[in-house]
């Protein structure tokens, strides 16, 4: 039996265990990656963890495919190489170190899962004035996977260098279903100490105060 | 000094820590909220965990606008009334049980947060192929916030029942912002042992095995 969660309340050691989880987590690529299978009681709690993010209207409106098929693999590789062909938008010297990033971990990570979006045939609650909360419920799932990923001390990359009606077609989704992510998943052979990006000074981390504004800009 | 985030391993507690704030997480509206102050020192927890969440390209595209004004509060609850007047969508049955739910907690919430999604003006590192991953980005750091305000035993509610662009112009945003979520956070009397449109039966809880397919559709 799990514990009731009826005003279940958390204690301050709870409470920094969770900030910590927030704190570790990476978006993890092919580089990072080892080789070990990912048991498949892990993949059903992050699975779980998926399944008890909120959404509009409680109208979960998330399904997920998990891909292990290696052909399946390979063409989705083959979709991001394509797409990332096309990637000549920054200024000379960040091309330079543009080609040396590995930005996905497709065939490298033993689980990948494309998350679709299936929207209701019904009206949903909540969501006529803003529709895309439909999708952000999906990604409210997925920010859940990628925590309790990392908790069980997996790694977890979200590949956005895809065409994503190319994927749809390669897995075969129907009409109404709509790409949101593609991840991988896997064992690590380190998690960073800051993001990669950071690391590489690609970008800077923003200060929270940068990022806040009292009640009106 | 935080401790090392190097390789950081979380253990089966810490993973079930993890899960159950997940699993006692709830969308709360205004019939919950105690009057009880929230600490500045939450709050700034609540938007350390926003600003930690993974975002495209690192490009942490988000803005938080603490809303305190009374008089500004006023005017997010007209907008949602009116937009709510509007919500007829539903059959017979379901439009008398509609009428009877409260569906915001806008002046009851001493803590209201309008997030932004504010759009780099340069390139963006993976966000060319899919441009909603910018605001997917937004979304993981609100998911951050309401994972974490639970943790502290806050209530926290995303209002969706609103015009996005009249609560962007009664902020004074910028013409690039837009509005992603309308938060509400407080205190609560109580939290749910079920969401709360399970509880009224509006939705019923997907078991997971309906929302997972293995390797193709």
């Amino acid at each position: 039996m799990p514990e009731s969660l009826f005003n279940r309340q958390f204690n301050i050691n709870e409470q920094q265990n969770l900030l910590t989880v927030m704190q570790a987590r990476r978006d993890v690529r092919g580089n990072r990656f080892s080789d070990k299978p990912i048991e498949s009681a892990d993949i059903d709690t992050i699975l779980e963890a998926a399944n008890c993010a909120p959404s509009v209207g409680f109208s979960q409106p998330w399904e997920f495919v998990l891909v292990n098929n290696p052909e399946t693999k390979q063409q989705v590789v083959n979709s991001f190489h394509q797409v990332n062909q096309q990637a000549k938008q920054f200024n000379e010297g960040k091309q330079t170190e543009y080609a040396k990033l590995k930005l996905e971990g497709i065939q490298e990570a033993p689980v990948n899962i494309a998350v679709f979006y299936r929207p209701s045939k019904m009206p949903v609650l909540g969501q006529s004035s803003m529709p895309e909360t439909g999708r952000y419920s999906v990604v409210c799932a997925i920010q859940n996977m990628w925590l309790m990923a990392r908790a069980l001390n997996i790694g977890m990359g979200w590949v956005s260098i895809l065409q994503a009606n190319e994927i749809k077609t390669l897995l075969n989704a129907p009409d109404d279903a709509e790409l949101i992510a593609y991840l991988c998943l896997g064992h690590v052979k380190e998690f960073l100490e800051q993001p990669e990006l950071e690391k590489l000074k690609w970008e800077k981390k923003k200060p929270i105060k940068s990022c806040v504004i009292l009640d009106s800009y």
